[in-house]
């Protein structure tokens, strides 16, 4: 690995003090920010996520802001995912599409209040995209990206430290939904949610100066339940299936490819930019499409690029993420594969740095 | 410095292999493309930019391409410079803002055709931006990233190593003018412009295949001009003041701010969308502004983040760039400064990791 040159545009964070005292090996950039990757080693970090509680500085799941009379209508815009039902205090999962039905992002959406929302967003300036379409349809709303920092605490025992900072309701907090908790006398969004399969919570930190107090606030609490900074785990996500936009998606993807179809709910989502052009995909289905893989042969490094998978000498599609898992014992891989050798059990060529191996469909993820 | 780990995420580029073997040591991340930062070392890769010739990768400068009628009406609604004098063959440096006049990114657009043009962006998504107009507007127009990755060649022999490639017609090209010159039967555009004070060139490689071919036969026609593999200079372009995208300015700021008035046609701009805030801007004029700026004492670290300007205790501004200059013995710095202190040969305190230190604006940058 090479090293990252710091700088004023690779943004730090609330919490970067507290990240650079637990030790942090590596980053990655996540929208001009950094996001750590590595404490321990990736496999004792998945370890760790896996049975204890780690908090994780997300602060590059930046926020997009929308306040206004028409932001229910600019949000529906946005997405194809028809939010009519969705109350205040929820949070949506919802691919954002341009005009063709691409993939912009994937955030999840808060709705603070009928005229006030937040998208917590994936890796792409999706803020610029959203101001754009507010400008040129004239809306009358406001769109900025706010002082708000996501700090994640994930884990089996997640539930019990939250509620030793945030008090017992904490607890009653559901899935993908959010309360408002205090904390040194600021009201802040707790909502139950975050990148991994292990549980847990992400704190809408509004107000940076309250980062390190937070983060030390959690590691005092903490401290015999093994508390830990962490970050997304690069083989548990997979594990999970989860999803991340730039690797394993980008605008080239509709979000049928990658098995977000029951998230278009295009005959109903009035007023979506992709529309009509997601009418058209729902009729005729995709072509290719995610699927988790296993690769046979030895743990497989990570990898800076798609590795081509071919059957019959011909391209059948590509795998954009890959790992070793050590609970399941087998190389895990997300991949985009073709509809001819997309159903479980189809097996492939797949060309990987350390040659070719075999790659099999699964039927489902791992967790 | 922390590692960087690898994902497809951060793009790799047509000419990563050549920047590996070349023996690349650190990069910063650049429109989700990585952009090398270090060869032999900041200081090394100073004196040979400064006496030699360097082969850049700066594709991640990514290109946004408009194509179709509305696309000079489209282009002239981004950005605050007039754009009517501008010529098919020109290369224009254009301020891209919002409806408030904030710098949403400083690109070089290119003029290709009357209804082809691409911008060569600094480090925002600015392809979302101009999708996003183009969509509310209903143009008529096509606009995308296209497979163009720029590579730059830079350095006082740099019109010598390009003419050995492409012909001596390449040392007609004026400065910010550009030619179509054949390489390996393919025909690309070659600019006279460059990220460096030094001169050179950047060669707009459209299609990816032909990567490894051109950085090749570079190093191949110039082994006695002592060729090597280079980037942007943190040293040299704080020298020569090249301002940077995120770091020296952001959407917070206006290009009356950044210096870049003289690229403010307000008047005739008609169309632009910044143009009414900018109006009000350029009536009052701004009431901050980027400096050169002198820090005194032993050699200062690069910084993460901006380091405070005060004066009789209070803000008077930030240093967002600096380094230590071998030619000028000095710390030199880019800063912004409020008014009240922005004239030359004013003094202020400026606190940086080693401490409080005295800086001084000057009346020009260095070179």
């Amino acid at each position: 690995m090479a090293l990252i040159t710091p700088s004023r545009r690779l943004r730090r964070t609330p919490f970067s003090d507290g990240v650079e005292a637990a030790g942090v090996k590596a980053y990655t950039v996540y929208n001009r920010m950094l996001l750590p990757t590595v404490f321990e080693s990736v496999q004792e970090d998945y370890h760790h996520l896996k049975s204890a509680v780690q908090v994780w500085d997300v602060s590059c799941e930046r926020q997009v802001e929308m306040r206004g009379p028409d932001s229910a209508r600019l949000m529906q815009m946005l997405t194809p995912r028809d939010l009519r039902g969705m109350l205040p205090g929820r949070c949506f999962y919802v691919p954002i599409v341009d005009e063709t039905g691409g993939m912009l992002n994937d955030p999840v959406a808060v709705k603070l209040a009928e005229d006030r929302w937040w998208v917590s967003i994936a890796d792409s300036d999706l803020l610029l995209w959203i101001k754009g379409i507010a400008n040129g349809y004239r809306l009358d709303v406001l769109v900025d990206e706010p002082d708000v920092s996501p700090l994640a605490v994930q884990g089996p025992k997640a539930e019990d430290l939250m509620a030793r900072v945030f008090g017992d309701a904490v607890r009653e907090v559901r899935f993908f939904r959010f309360g408002m908790f205090d904390f040194q006398g600021r009201s802040l969004v707790v909502a139950r949610s975050g990148y991994s399969k292990q549980g847990g919570y992400e704190i809408y930190l509004e107000g940076g100066d309250l980062g390190m107090p937070l983060w030390n606030a959690l590691f005092d609490a903490g401290a015999d339940l093994d508390v830990r900074a962490g970050c997304p785990n690069g083989i548990e996500r997979i594990e999970g299936g989860l999803l991340s936009y730039g690797n394993d998606m980008t605008d080239d993807n509709t979000p049928h490819e990658c098995g977000l179809g029951r998230f278009c709910d295009t005959q109903t989502a009035i007023g979506c930019i992709g529309r009509d052009a997601l009418l058209r995909v729902a009729k005729e289905g995709p072509v290719q499409q995610i699927r988790p893989l296993v690769i046979d042969g030895d743990p497989l490094p990570g990898s800076d690029r798609p590795w081509a998978l071919t059957a019959g000498g011909r391209s059948v599609g590509q795998v954009t993420s890959a790992n070793y898992s050590p609970d399941f014992e087998s190389n895990i891989a997300i991949g985009m594969v073709r509809m001819t050798h997309w159903d479980a059990g189809n097996s492939m060529e797949v060309h990987t740095p350390d040659g070719t191996r075999q790659a099999v469909v699964r039927d489902a993820f791992w967790a």
